[in-house]
């Protein structure tokens, strides 16, 4: 999967003149994956590929039957209303339909007939979660993350020892991962104001998000089989954008000994695309440890990985509130990061969840943690970008915030980008913040 | 649900006689539910009823359709391959099909002869999981378990200061959950021998088992909806046995500060059984905290659980190894405890779980976390028989253990008994260790 192919040609282009424009990130090497229905209407969803403004309606492309070999047949996978079937046929059959699609979409293709009406505009699309996910794993693999939360606990020592050896990771709640959320600011106990006493309790006061990237596992592993670091990219789908949303006063109080659990389980919000890891392939970039870290143990590392196990993803982060939707205003910037940054790689997440025997399924999620970068704007997280609460950030409208409010909504990007090639964009996961639900029922 | 009725007049005898032989502990009052075939059949596996040592195929019985209104709803709910649609319809109807039933079952039944011919040896099945878990969460309800082991790390002051007020809780593996399982001993990374240098690697040397209940969610909540406490039992299909096995050594290595991970997904075994909250009702007990315990906070007490929101429910684990099979021994037994003796209700689990909006899902697991009691003799892990692993237990054949070797086979059970009514057992969750699988692909 390291190679590049004639998909990665930079001077492809698509019949539909929207793939060709760089602004919108979908052009023909990219084909990103979803689930989606057009909006309203009463029949099921399917998985699609976008294409410019536009998706190619896989359930639709498969009764046309217009492919023949691993092509027809993932094709034929995708004839449900989630994308698990393909993700199970395994990366040949991906790449066959990836080969397929690109060249039926290019400019002077002769399966433009076929192919065009079967376009539904994103702008009438509605989406799901594009796989039904097993099992979530979340990471913390950051290590610019980690000193920073760290630091505000233990200021002399914000490292805990394990991290540099570990792929620190836990696991985390499936049911409650959804597309564009609006969800009410959760409710939880947090700490006591004095020592000994009863613990506070009502709607979270230190509401934050998370920047990730989700990995979408596509072939799993037999119970007891391990997952070696050379196979690993091959049991990957691909990559997704991830807000780990969490609820910091409950954190703080619920987390030890066996870590969050109420704080981070009311909603996680993914975009509505996964980016293939063929369609990143151009992006793809060398491992390093800084000259201070261990190299990582044998099982986690191989000479591929060494050589382009990381990878060029730009991550963004952009907020809106009630006084700036009305007011019209564009939302306000609050950091960038790059997943080259991260202390582990791809592989070496799957490798070590697997090491034990764990069996991964297709479908399951693994998000990185959040991906924070060198520098304190590369912050992921409002904890960090405001330390803690304590330092408040000015929006451009002349709000203030610490940590979220009600009616805020964060939109978490991602985008892979270099001269002389399209731009790939992961779509966006967006997330709304409604008032906290009554709590009469308890009093 | 607190409610007794008909089907648990402790007179019923079944015209089965097995049923009616309170050493097996399936009669006509206990009804737990499976999913099964018969061993080696070609066809797929179906819910099943356990009563004396048969099991009724519920697949089979809704093709007869011998009831109507509820009950014929629910029966017709068990022709798939799980018992996940059972446990979406919902408290009346699984009521309704346990009346009709028991009903069915009685001694003198009209129905006895559509039933009869429906059976299926116990001794002829194979199992598997009974539900498609979408999330597993396990919890630490046993104040004397978390005392025992929190005092192994800090002699002074062995609780956390959120103890007693939050029940703790984090999610776990779902994919690994199974039944009968045999697995390979786990692999993984184990803290350094020396402060700063690298981290051990290799097989588990601190492998142990935990005793645990689990809770199957029945009808689920949607994201945003609390259940309320006295809505909570509502949402509760039944009870299994668990076995949280865990790897101690990686454990202490990993768990900061996200909880354990590899240290516990590697495998954890459930009972085939499970016994709905509804044939538990005669071993209801009064929910009491200690004189020195704060009462819960409002979201977590109601009048009916404080009345009767605690089970009676026994406990056990033993040993065989190798030797003692061989040589044809029963197997040691290593301890009992009493779901009376945890800190914290089922209903308080769901009522917490759901606080912050978390969705449950029929057929999510709840694990109550390690069930010891308030003595030595009474602990629900080896950490706390063998002190950590320093004073070996002796088996009756001679040999010792301070955590568990190759080959060694763990069954955890359950049981309900009192004086004048039939005893109700949840079966067994069996578990056998095989040895780690090689290494030699990482060096």
């Amino acid at each position: 999967m390291i190679e590049t192919n004639e998909t990665h040609d930079p001077g492809l282009r698509s019949w539909l003149d929207s793939a060709n424009d760089d602004t919108l990130g979908f052009p023909v090497q990219n084909l990103p994956y979803c689930v989606f229905r057009r909006r309203g209407a009463q029949g099921g969803y399917h998985p699609g590929v976008g294409i410019g403004d536009q998706i190619l309606d896989l359930n639709a492309l498969a009764q046309a039957a217009p492919f023949s070999g691993d092509a027809a047949r993932a094709l034929a996978a995708c004839r449900g209303s989630e994308l698990n079937a393909l993700m199970a046929l395994g990366a040949p059959c991906w790449s066959a339909l990836r080969l397929a699609l690109s060249r039926g979409l290019r400019s002077g293709s002769p399966l433009q007939g076929t192919i065009e009406p079967l376009l539904v505009p994103q702008a009438d699309a509605e989406y799901v979660v594009p796989a039904r996910i097993g099992d979530y794993t979340d990471f913390y693999i950051s290590l610019h993350h980690a000193t920073a939360v760290g630091r505000q606990f233990r200021p002399d020592n914000p490292l805990l020892p394990n991290y540099k050896w570990v792929p620190i990771g836990y696991h985390g709640r499936a049911s409650s991962i959804g597309v564009q959320q609006h969800f009410h600011r959760p409710v939880g106990q947090t700490r006591p104001t004095q020592e000994g006493g009863p613990p506070g309790f009502g709607p979270c006061e230190r509401l934050d998000y998370e920047v990730e990237l989700g990995v979408f596992v596509g072939t799993g592993n037999a119970l007891g089989q391990r997952v070696p670091m050379d196979e690993a990219e091959s049991h990957v789908f691909g990559l997704t954008v991830l807000n780990d949303w969490s609820a910091r006063d409950v954190q703080a109080w619920e987390y030890q000994p066996l870590g969050p659990f109420l704080s981070k389980n009311f909603a996680s919000t993914v975009s509505p695309w996964i980016v293939t890891l063929e369609a990143l392939a151009p992006f793809r970039l060398p491992f390093q440890r800084g000259a201070d870290d261990p190299q990582p143990l044998p099982y986690l590392a191989s000479a591929r990985n060494t050589a382009a196990g990381a990878f060029d993803v730009r991550l963004s982060t952009t907020l809106s509130t009630d006084t700036s939707r009305r007011e019209g205003l564009a939302p306000a910037a609050l950091s960038h990061s790059n997943f080259r940054d991260a202390y582990w790689t791809v592989s070496q997440l799957l490798a070590h969840h697997t090491v034990n025997g764990c069996n991964l399924q297709p479908g399951d999620l693994l998000g990185t943690g959040t991906l924070s970068g060198p520098t304190p704007a590369e912050a992921g997280s409002l904890l960090e970008l405001t330390q803690g609460g304590k330092a408040a950030l000015s929006l451009p409208w002349g709000e203030t915030r610490t940590f979220l409010l009600d009616g805020d909504e964060v939109a978490l990007g991602a985008e892979c980008s270099k001269p002389g090639y399209p731009r790939i964009s992961f779509g966006a996961a967006v997330g709304r913040i409604l008032p906290a639900r009554d709590l009469s029922y308890v009093v």
